[in-house]
């Protein structure tokens, strides 16, 4: 389903906050053009005393709203007792960048029979990321996605280094498909855009977006969250660039 | 215990690989004043294919080696189920470096009453490594000790960059205990020395060091194990350092 | 002339090596396309006893053949004293990243009334990199193009990190124009066509491109140049790209 | 002079500002036991609107100052053009971690008398400083001392990070003296006194410490200066460590 000639565009907020909102989100973002839900109800946070997420609600939370409209979705899993719960409520399972090097939730994915995102860690190298992979590849699961989300640098200006060419690696070396986060991968909204359109052009099948009603108000990534509007615009100025490259939005 | 006038010198092999090997090494490092005895029972491999360690029959042969040598013993734990296995045998409970940012695992720990050795990430910020320790702290497990392991680099000759300036930071920060692995943090044999020497002058209140009877055949890290000749010299030189700083060896 | 509607296409060897290599290579990627002729005369070498460049004969193979072939063309200065000679003979003067922390030379550059192609040093945040433009622009020369070009990172299988949100970030913040060198900036042949359009994707107002008859036998950067036939099909996969955002080549 | 037995201290302001200024500093650092005295006349900075330094009148006074005082002075050169003034001025000539991989200036200082201090570049590895400074060695000036200044990081609460390893392995590779910045390698205050330590303790042949007489008015870099009382406790603190090295203050 991913990795063929349409892309997937992911869509939503970082959190899962209330129902409604997630609603909003979902409803705004499909009209929009969006393939997938996304929102988070574990959240790993820097402190303890951030907001960790709704948990075991927001799941269902997430479940309902993508019931109601129609839409696949797709959730972090940070623990592997949390696996069961978040297999039954999510199409897809995401792993974290701060979990890449968890080699212990990868081997319990590995036997799980959903298909795992698994976002490159912080300071992974191309060659750790494809051997995380291959951890989950190596329990029988060969439903894996892999998602480039930037990297830790001492550049200030953003929150991370969105690294394309590990992209193209990537698409090179394996049969994967691989994604972006441009929201995560550069931590600043007005970056969001370009990074959108360049990693389509460096052969991503896909991007994945924070999306958010009031960015102003989010608990969490409201920096980097664009709002319904922007999104919007966002899908409309892409196209051009899919189609340069032969691929197609929906 | 660990963060008094004695600093806490850790040795032993990167992983169990046999009780004889075991048994010989802690022979030999608790004769040239090592005062624990370290083990990998579960190892974070980077590849799936590697030696992945012992797991429980690993836990095992650490206890009983370090009863019969009358060391207390360290073991890395990879994952919240493992804890009980690992909090049974193990007398300090290592996170390793790949899972500082593995917030469940935190979590979990912080409800156990063992102590916590958290090795900071590999690209990890001071603050966030410090702010790791707080999820352990803020579950009500008092007994955390921070050990400064190298950060990644583009320096091609060693292993990680050793920072030292973050033992530094820590101490002044916080009230916890700080301890140097120039065994990882270098990644280089010759490179351990100097650098637990400049660890101590740098304030820590211990290191922890891999010494492996043979490191040529070593399953894992050969290039950064000590012999116990070697780390039999390494104890005598470090001792003039330390009384320097107003600390002592055993 | 660059930043305009037409996207500007320099290409040519690393280093001037002989005449009729660099006019094959002109009259072939003229032919593909190319608006500019590039070719080191003084080469920046990490140890002084590799090839260190033609110096002031190569300048004049360089200015020769550009005017044969009817191509302006670009070259690096590297020290002060050879910026009367490097302008006599070049039309863009070219600061390498080893040099974009040398505020001398920028600011000898800020009194020449040549245009300055301005590379990102190795590690130097966007910031640096404006603030070292403003060194040339405080001298009274106002035709600056900055030149992104990989930055150092940990990543074993590329040279160096292409960060494509730095050419976002210099587009939204200044108004000169931004192109990038996607041959440095990553040191792998295969990587440079999808980071040639990820580029123009991004919003970059063109591309440099090393391309050599016969990389396996180029005096330096092999690895990263592409043969005249790769990059006549590079020019030709570009064009829809540039298309879609709205710019031309040629 | 620089490598034996005595470890060489070198203090002073990071820049030269007025004459009255560097002659209290002078007076104090001598008075502390310095054995050197360190200040900038040329100044790489930032922006071109930042403080540049004095240039050949802050030479002059530099120069007054030490005879005065009778110290060694040493100073930066930045411009290839500059080195007969620098030259005929300072006892050492220093190449800061901007121009590290400036060769053409590496190679005229290969044609001085003088000794030459190379700063390591701020993502240089340790196999391209060991090959900058091959760059003067080749030339014909053996007198070349090396100094670790910290590399760039994703670390915040430094200005860079220190890497020690860097002094051990250059000590393992080469013959050349190398010293260490913890100024400018920690970029605060509070971290000086523990790296100075931490810089002998593994191996290095000496220090170089920003004093200024009040740090909080310094036109630049008064953020990691020691006032002239915290040098002194700097100088009484890191004797112990040197004798535990074996080696000596003055």
């Amino acid at each position: 389903m991913i990795g063929g000639e349409q892309l997937i565009v992911i869509a939503g907020p970082c959190a899962i906050e209330t129902e409604e909102l997630l609603k909003e989100t979902a409803f705004k973002v499909r009209g929009a053009g969006a393939d997938m839900l996304r929102g988070g109800a574990f959240k790993p946070r820097t402190s303890p005393y951030s907001f960790q997420g709704l948990g075991v609600v927001g799941l269902e939370t997430l479940a309902r709203v993508g019931e109601a409209m129609n839409m696949p979705v797709i959730t972090e899993v940070m623990d592997s007792d949390d696996i069961p719960a978040v297999a039954e409520y999510a199409d897809i399972l995401q792993v974290g960048a701060r979990n890449m090097h968890n080699f212990s939730l990868l081997k319990k994915l590995g036997r799980t029979n959903k298909p795992v995102l698994l976002k490159r860690g912080m300071a992974a190298t191309v060659e750790e990321w494809l051997l995380a992979a291959e951890y989950i590849l190596a329990g029988g699961n060969s439903q894996v996605v892999l998602c480039e989300r930037g990297s830790r640098s001492a550049e200030k200006w953003t929150r991370n280094t969105l690294d394309l060419s590990a992209v193209a690696l990537a698409k090179e070396l394996t049969h994967l498909p691989v994604i972006v986060d441009p929201s995560h991968g550069t931590g600043v909204r007005s970056l969001v855009m370009p990074m959108a359109k360049a990693a389509i052009a460096a052969g991503a099948d896909g991007i994945i977006i924070e999306v958010h009603p009031h960015p102003e108000k989010a608990l969490s990534d409201g920096d980097q969250s664009l709002t319904p509007r922007q999104f919007s615009i966002l899908m409309r100025e892409i196209e051009p660039v899919a189609k340069a490259m032969g691929r197609r939005i929906r």
